[in-house]
């Protein structure tokens, strides 16, 4: 990337902190034991794990032993599901309830297991992408083995009344898991607190290393293994331990948190400038809660273009944004997302996200606002679609 | 670790070669984009990933739409045996022959398979470790829908006929996977010429980072997830792609297959050197095949002493040894490999491995021999069960 470049694709990957890299270094060539070995290189990478554990466990409100590493957010979610599922079996609990707008890591995981005999409730949102505590409780039932709802969402950033929820689960006796992949460094975690029983982190979205991420899950919860062999992490998750990564992620969780509120009020203030710099735009929408939303989130969709079209020429100015998810952005298909709060296949396909870091500067906003605009004109300018809004032969969805 | 540490523990893991830490170091903070994403950012991590799939095809002489990047040996281990598993019981065939010697991410992972209804036929071994390739072929059935032998031995270095049982698969129309983890970047591998179907490999083990590793799967085999979420992979493996590890890996892996012979030339002479010092030990034994064995592979048992107390007591001298699988060195059991090589439970105790790489060098290897001598005879000078054997109250079983 140059020097020019803008990069508000934070919600798909961030750059690597200075802390994070310094963490991860001594430990690809010096501190390299294997933490299994009894000899003390062996020992050395021992106790940076479990010093490593202890430092994330305090990050989010929980014990040093509730932390299984895992090689990142998917691996979690899949581990944090697909235990719950059978342990809910062993009681014949074969019932979850999730919605209709959490990442695919969650959303394929539960189809694996309809395919297996498990049904699945998931739950709608409102227009603003919000789960309501109620809903949740309505859709639990005797056979409930799990509630899985994501913290905040990857897309439009809206953040779920997690305490509340998990509330309501605990009230039933119900285990509750949050993918915390968008919101661990970004929002307060209080596992505790929260009466979260699993939460599912990963570390590349906070600055930390690719490749690392960690389950917890509270005490008394037995996880299954997704990974079978070696005796690693209890017995829970085969493999050497990746130490360089896990060092790299405690630093990198430590600082974000550590500097939560601080990078929390800039990104707020630099957000609220982008949104009200791009509702300047005829006809377009934000997506997602205007206040429950990550700092760092922006989601818009403009009518009568298409979003692929009008990331390329941003690109070429600079401006690194997404549609949607990273994860499926070779897909044709409009945002599930979008789809679930509301938006018709016509303007779900002329969406943009842009995410940002604490890095982001007030210049780059501006320059983001004036490029965005011209852009959507643009395009709008060779758009059949647009030239049929204007011309009265469709009618505009949006105002 | 201090700088007289003798590191002979290469088995476990190895220190990163500085050729791999390069090739990692600028996607961390400058090449940090998500190959997912459309903008260029994005795609330049996408070129690199492509760029790193070709170059670790070549080396093990696959096509590169043939190589899935998986968190390392274990994970692509069960991804290969439970796709296998699951293409064939759509075909009615539930068995799958293995032997007993195998990695534990094998052995567990047919544990788990057997629990399912899946039937398992684990061969047994020769003294030198070495299972025949008419052995494989008396095994097969009419529904065996995998064979999976190891390539070469994590504990006591015995090289497998790979071509020849691979061979023995193809006529019998079975799928064949060999666990590599100790081979690739030491031995020559080349999955077409030996008829190898499916592979895995684990970047640390020839001086790569921790935390990746690669399944080839030969084209036409359909691989199932371990990993469910994001169409990363062609699908096949969901999560954000730990660019910085997979060009470690590609990187390391080149290096290592780059220097093949000469590596193996030096270990085998070093190798040959500690074989001869710790043969002149009385009453010890070497373990596996004496020319078929990993040129860095040493492992011996004395009798009448423990393994782990000879490990600690090297520790103190500088040197960093291990007594089977750094996977399962917390636990009390003696190695399954050296049961299945017909070690009695005595001596079995007493293994030590020395794992070299090719920084190792002759004087270390003259300070071991000296160290392990002395430290095996200190502590049969206080081991009650060497005062039996030599008092003839008990029998030698060595010479």
């Amino acid at each position: 990337m140059n020097k020019r470049t803008i990069y508000l694709d934070n919600a798909a990957t961030t750059k690597m902190s200075r802390t994070a890299i310094d963490a991860m270094t001594p430990y690809f060539d010096t501190v390299y034991g294997n933490p299994s070995s009894l000899h003390s290189a062996g020992q050395a990478a021992a106790e940076a794990l479990a010093d490593a554990r202890e430092r994330v466990a305090r990050c989010i409100g929980a014990a040093p032993g509730e932390i299984t590493f895992t090689s990142g957010g998917s691996e979690a979610d899949n581990q944090a599901i697909l235990s719950a599922a059978r342990n809910g079996e062993k009681k014949g609990k074969r019932h979850i309830v999730s919605t209709a707008i959490e990442h695919h890591a969650v959303l394929h995981t539960l189809q694996k297991l309809e395919k297996e005999g498990f049904s699945v409730t998931l739950l709608g949102v409102g227009e603003n992408g919000v789960v309501r505590p109620e809903q949740v409780k309505e859709a639990i039932r005797e056979d409930t083995c799990l509630v899985t709802v994501m913290y905040a969402n990857n897309e439009i950033g809206t953040i779920q009344p997690i305490a509340e929820i998990g509330a309501v689960c605990r009230a039933a006796g119900v285990p509750f898991h949050t993918d915390a992949v968008q919101a661990a460094g970004h929002l307060p975690v209080d596992a505790a607190a929260q009466n979260i029983d699993m939460l599912s982190v990963s570390a590349h979205k906070f600055h930390g290393p690719k490749g690392i991420g960690f389950l917890y899950a509270k005490k008394g919860i037995r996880l299954w293994n997704v990974i079978e062999g070696g005796a690693q992490e209890r017995g829970k998750r085969a493999g050497t331990e990746n130490i360089p990564a896990v060092m790299g992620m405690a630093a990198a969780l430590e600082e974000a948190c550590g500097r939560l509120e601080e990078n929390a009020r800039k990104m707020t203030a630099l957000r609220g400038k982008l949104i009200a710099g791009l509702s300047a735009i005829p006809h377009s929408v934000l997506n997602g809660d205007a206040v429950d939303r990550l700092p760092g989130n922006v989601n818009f969709c403009f009518e009568g273009i298409e979003g692929e079209s009008l990331l390329l020429l941003l690109d070429d100015r600079g401006i690194c944004a997404s549609s949607g998810s990273a994860c499926t952005s070779g897909s044709l298909d409009p945002s599930h997302v979008l789809l679930a709060i509301g938006r018709p296949h016509e303007i779900a396909h002329g969406s943009l996200r842009l995410s940002l870091s604490e890095e982001n500067t007030e210049e780059e906003i501006d320059c983001t606002i004036r490029a965005v605009a011209e852009v959507v004109e643009y395009l709008r300018g060779m758009s059949p679609v647009w030239r049929d809004l204007v011309s009265g032969k469709k009618e505009f969805i949006t105002k």
